[in-house]
Order: C-alpha cells, then sequence, then structure tokens
C-alpha cells in the first residue's frame, strides 16, 4: 500500500545528554514509551544532526532546515518577523520586527528574563503603542512572556543586535547599529525601550504583581531583529497542502510564513500544561484533510531549559500516552526534535537528535526497539542524516519524490 | 599487500523495499548470492544514498556522482548527448541531442512507451535522417526501444522540453523553448516529429510488425535534451586508466564521455537476456589491463520497473553465479546500484542502496554477514554515505588517496 500522506511531529529540545536521575539514560530512554517503541521497532530511525553535526541551534533555523529550506540563511527572516507572524498580527514588507521577552529588572540588573514566566502580557500592549520620531512602535502579545515588537516606517533598517544579553544578572544592552543606515532606527530603540520601562514600573498590572510577590514585568528585552519578506510557499514548494499545529508563537509564525494552514486547538498553550490530548486529536483529524500535518510541541524544551530531568521524562511519557491516538492512521509518522536540550547544562546543545519514520505502507524497516538516543544511534539504519534530509525522505517514503534527471 | 586496481560493477536499480513474495525481504536479501555475501563478510559494507538522503535520481545524475562528477549537475550534459555517444556516433560540440523512445501510439494516445519493447530500430535509422528549414536531423538506434536524435546547424538551443510524459496513456507533449533563443529549434522539432509519425506509420517494418501482432513503433518521444561539451576525462582527474563494460547505450556514453575505453562484448544487450558470464569474463581480463573497471548491469533495474520481484531476485541470483570468474582477482571489487528501483513502485525511488568494497589487500573489515538491505544498514561500518564519497574511498582503499595539504 502507497502512503501519501505525512505527519511531522517535532517536540522541541527533546534529544538530551545522559543524566545521573537515570543512572546515565537520557529522559527519552528512561521514560515508558510503549507506543512510540512500537513506531521505532516496526518503523525505520536515525539520529539527525538539525543543521549540521555539533552545531547548535536556535528553534527557528533548526525549524527552517528540518521544513525544508535549506540552507536556511537564504530564507530565515529573524525571529522577529516569525513571533509577529505567530501572534496573527499582520506584518507589511519592510517592517522591522523583534521578539521581545517581558523581563524583571532592579537597579539595572536582570533578575528575571521571563518575568516570573507571567501568563499574559496582553495588558500592557495598547500602553506601549506609539509613535516616537517618524517610527510607529507596535507591540503584540504572544504566549506568557513572550510579545513581538514591530517598527513601521520610512527608511528603518534590521542590521541591530540584541539587548537580550540571553544570561541574568547582567544589564541589558543597548541596542547597537550593524551598519550607518540603521543608526537611526537603533537610536529612536533605545528612546523607545528606555521610555517602555517607565510606562511598565508604574503600570497597574505591575503593582498588582508585587501585590501578590510576582515579579513585576518592568523591562523589555530584544532580539532576532528581521525584516519581514516573503519565501516560496511550503505547498508550492513540495505539492503538500500543509497545516500547522502549535501552541507557541514562534511556530504558529514558523508555519504562517510557510503558507500552511495554522488549527486553532483549545487549550494548546506552548506551555508546560498544554492539552496533549487535543493536540493529537486535532492532528489525527488533519492527516484526513492535509497531505502533511506539521504538529509542535514546545513543553520539552521548557524542562530542558529548567534543569528537570525528572519532569521532562514525566512530560514525555504523557506524550507517548496523548499520541496513540494516532494508532489509526494510515499516514507516515514521523517523529524527532529540532535540536537537544540537555538538562545538564540548561540550555540548546549541537547533540544530534533521534528520528522515526513510522507508516503502514511501504517502507523499509530496521531493528531499533526502542525509541531513544541510544537505541537510534546503535540500531536506526538511517545513521546520522541532517535537518535538510527530512523533507526529501518524507517525499521518497510518501512516493511524491520528484526524479533527478 | 597494497591493491592498486579497482573493478566498480553497478548493478542498475538494485535496491528494493520488502516484497510479500519473500516475508519482507527484498529481492537482494531473498536472492541466494553466496558469492556476493562472501564479499560482504570479508569487505567492508554500507547504504549510499546516490545524491543525498531521499532523493531520486536518474540513472545518469547517479552514475556522475559514484564516478566522481560531483556535484553532477556541474558536469551533466543532458541525458540525449550520453545516449548518442553510447551508439558510438561522433557528436560535435554545439549539438543538441534528445534521448528518445520509439513509442506506438494510438488515436493521438500513447498506448506503449516501448513499443512492446522493439529489439531493434536500426531499420529506421536511414528513413528519418534529413534536413529541414537549416538543420540536419540524425537519428541513431540504441539498444531496443532507443535511440539518440542529433540537431545540427547554426544557433541551436538546448533549452527545450520534452515531448515524453513518462507515463503511458496520454498524448505526447508538443516540445517547448525554455528561452527566446530556443524557440526556432522547437518550432522546426516539432515539424520533424510530426513528418517522423507519418513516415513512420507507412513504413515497411511496422507493416510487418502488425503482420504478426506486435505494436508498431509509430512515434518518437523525446527527452533529456542537452548540447554537448568536454569535461575533464576520468584519467587525468583521478589517475585512473580506465575503461568501460556496458550494454546500454547511456552507459556506454557515460563512458565515453568520461574518456574511458569502451570494451565490447558480444552477447551483452543490457537486457534481461544479456550475456552476463561474457561481461564479468571480460571484466576480469580488463582488471590486468586497467586500473579502473566500470562494470555496468541494467537487468536489476528492468525487473524493478516491471515489478517483477521473482524475476529481479533469480537475476540477481544470475549475477552472483557469474561474477565468481572474478574470485581469483587481485583488484578491490565494489559492489552497488545506482538508485533503488523497487517493484512495489515499479519506479526509482530514493531509498539507500546497499555498498560493499572487498580487496584481498590491506583494508578493513566489518561484520556484514550478506549483501542486502538490512545487513548492510545494520553492520556496516561504513553507514550511510553518497555517491559523492565513492571514487575517493576507491582512491583510498587502493593506495591512491592524494595528501591534502
Amino acid at each position: 500500500m502507497l502512503m501519501k500522506r505525512a505527519i511531522l511531529i517535532i517536540l522541541d529540545g527533546l534529544g538530551d545528554r545522559p543524566c545521573k536521575e537515570f543512572f546515565g539514560e537520557t529522559p527519552l530512554e528512561a521514560a515508558s514509551t510503549p507506543f512510540m517503541n512500537y513506531l521505532a521497532r516496526e518503523g525505520l530511525c536515525g539520529m539527525m544532526s538539525p543543521l549540521s553535526l555539533g552545531w547548535t541551534p536556535e528553534s527557528g533555523p533548526a525549524h527552517f532546515e528540518i521544513l525544508g529550506y535549506h540552507p536556511y540563511y537564504n530564507f530565515y527572516p529573524g525571529r522577529g518577523p516569525l513571533e509577529a507572524l505567530g501572534t496573527g498580527e499582520k506584518i507589511k514588507e519592510g517592517d522591522v520586527v523583534f521578539r521581545v521577552n517581558f523581563a524583571t529588572i532592579s537597579k539595572g540588573v536582570i533578575i528575571d528574563r521571563r518575568a516570573g514566566r507571567i501568563k499574559d502580557v496582553r495588558c500592557f500592549e495598547k500602553d506601549l503603542r506609539m509613535e516616537m520620531d517618524g517610527i510607529e512602535f507596535i507591540l503584540k502579545a504572544g504566549t506568557e512572556h513572550r510579545a513581538a515588537l514591530i517598527l513601521r516606517g520610512e527608511n528603518l533598517s534590521s542590521q541591530l543586535t540584541d539587548s537580550d544579553p540571553r544570561k541574568p544578572n547582567r544589564k541589558p544592552k543597548k541596542v547597537r547599529s550593524l551598519s550607518p543606515e540603521a543608526k537611526r532606527t537603533a537610536k529612536v530603540l533605545n528612546k523607545y525601550i528606555e521610555r517602555v520601562h517607565k510606562i511598565l514600573e508604574n503600570h497597574r498590572a505591575n503593582r498588582e504583581r508585587k501585590r501578590k510577590h510576582l515579579l513585576p514585568a518592568n523591562f523589555i528585552l530584544l532580539r532576532g531583529a528581521g525584516t519581514y519578506k516573503k519565501v516560496e510557499e511550503f505547498e508550492r514548494r513540495y505539492g503538500l497542502k500543509a497545516c500547522c499545529i502549535a501552541g507557541t508563537g514562534l511556530y504558529k509564525g514558523v508555519g504562517r510564513f510557510l503558507g500552511m494552514k495554522i488549527l486553532k486547538v483549545r487549550g494548546a498553550t506552548g506551555g508546560k500544561n498544554t492539552d496533549l490530548h487535543a493536540k493529537f486529536k486535532t492532528a489525527s483529524k488533519a492527516t484526513k484533510r492535509f497531505d502533511f500535518v506539521f504538529l509542535h510541541i514546545k513543553g520539552t524544551d521548557l524542562y530542558g531549559h529548567d534543569g528537570d530531568a525528572v519532569g521532562k521524562m514525566n512530560f514525555i511519557q504523557n506524550i507517548d500516552n496523548a499520541m496513540r491516538i494516532l494508532s489509526k492512521t494510515k499516514a507516515l509518522m514521523v517523529i524527532t526534535g529540532d535540536h537537544s536540550t540537555p538538562c545538564s547544562i540548561k540550555d540548546h546543545s549541537g547533540d544530534d537528535v533521534p528520528i522515526l519514520f513510522y507508516g503502514t505502507g511501504d517502507m523499509r524497516r530496521d531493528d531499533t526497539l526502542a525509541f531513544g538516543e541510544k537505541y537510534c544511534e546503535t540500531f536506526g539504519a538511517l545513521e546520522r542524516i541532517e535537518g535538510k534530509d527530512v523533507i526529501p525522505e518524507i517525499l521518497n517514503l510518501t512516493n511524491r519524490g520528484k526524479i533527478i534527471e
């Protein structure tokens, strides 16, 4: 039987290193995952370098490679425009956009880059929208502490550095211009950041948070400046009618940027508390309407960043449980991560991630007995592939490969 | 003992997917191949993506990669010029050449793209050679239904689409120009195709075929337009004096294009009925006179296209038997395919192919117990390599590797 459809499940930051909690097993190896083990046993496995061996990617570039936009730097617009698209905001060609973290600073030093993982920053949107020196500033809330900042006006440039130092207990940096054309943008932007700090310090929502002994969201940290430009849509590029199921703004943004239909799922938060059952149920239905379903789950990465190996293991077990609804699908299933986020280093690493391809149809299978780093490394017939190989292999296994002549 | 010589055996379309006829084994796994199993057991194995994981190649590009002309698109002249070279015809720089299928059409629709796999089309050569509007048309027969069409004249362009729709039960397409310079060439060519159809309809050889209830070869389908240009010869590029043993025109053309000596073998037809013993005997002798012997066998691919898993298995068994004459050679033996042609899909796929390196000399060996997709996937020490890696590994194992400094 020939398979024609596929579902690509990306468990963010899935890969890990040996954990002392599990006597040297990784969270994925230690987790009880009978369903994914079944898929591995009856499918085709391997390890994947999202970019290239040893390279450590942010999620954005990793997704561009895995989704077949290789090399990502030809296509990647920067994190900012993707975050903005993920909020559902309309952006225009030429807009300069940043990814924003609402953070907490005290005496000029960052104490928390995520303002105590604040649940919602929509309450600040209206008060932070303004025009300064001919530039329109539009701040759009994402999920939790995340937001996008859109700069609209004449002669803007995204040749700008980040203000986010990416680590706490430091001062936020000034945004600097990387080219003469960007000087004016940098200058006005730094003024805006100061202005925002003053507004947030006295904002009623933050006074309320302090009363509840929560960290105030009194500063915005900027990174990933990019200018919005269009790229060839996924359906046109690969002939697959595609949809995207994601809770976090960035991934919805990636899907929207590539022209995928964004499916709404009630309870999909992009957080640890996301409704996994609802997401997989939506995915299961979507395989009947779409040729290609891109399903993204963020929680694995969050536990990695927190260094919580047991939490990561439990979350993976919940995924395995929720995923069983896919047992009746006729589509090719592909499960992997976009990078490793080892609990031991609490950040992304350049370690490969395990990958499996399983379908009921006509395909080769190997002898990988479980889904985990060591099993896939040792027994996976695909050995070591790269992110750029994923879509060609999906096209091959769904018998859609174009013949190169 | 240091090996200095090598023989590269390409079994066209060798790779396959699990077949129900063999309880999930592939034709190669199911075949009784004690000699190749011995070579695998005492040699070094792996899997190979001819181009890149999941990509599906035509034989031409795949051979360019495997023969060390990477990336193929820098060197590949198109299928047409290779087919023409394979017929032995002299072609000139600037000639535009197509690969031709003699086909059967009825009421404007293609019923057989190979005119009932007609044995020989040489009988049509003379009547289809003509000049029209300043372009000389030279049609040169290859093996079976295959031929090459050479266009010679001033200001020709190969920026032309195929007329062959690649599938039966469709109308042949008009040749279209892909650039303004090619407009005239396309126009005259379409006129020529119509003219040829009229000539073939009333040709005595076709009247004879109809009488014998065989499909008439009453149409020519064109694909793979290319302009002939020279490339660096194989011997100059790799320091290996090389010969080519092949039955099918395309592969003789590849060899001739790369400057290899084409060895004639009586009974080498490029078909299922080829004289395998004669080909291997010629190869065995050639290892004494040449540094590098390129031996091509087409039959495996033909059985794959026909979906005949049992036929493919039997043919592989015959190859194994005929190959034993090489047991006394001192040359490094390399056995692989140029792509997979799974019987289940009756066409090329992007699945990797198994590869083995065996020599009596000084080299590493691994624990692959038999030559087959799963054995090489699971036990091959070379893991997953790409077509471009084959010649460098041959140079290494024959102790000819240049030190990069």
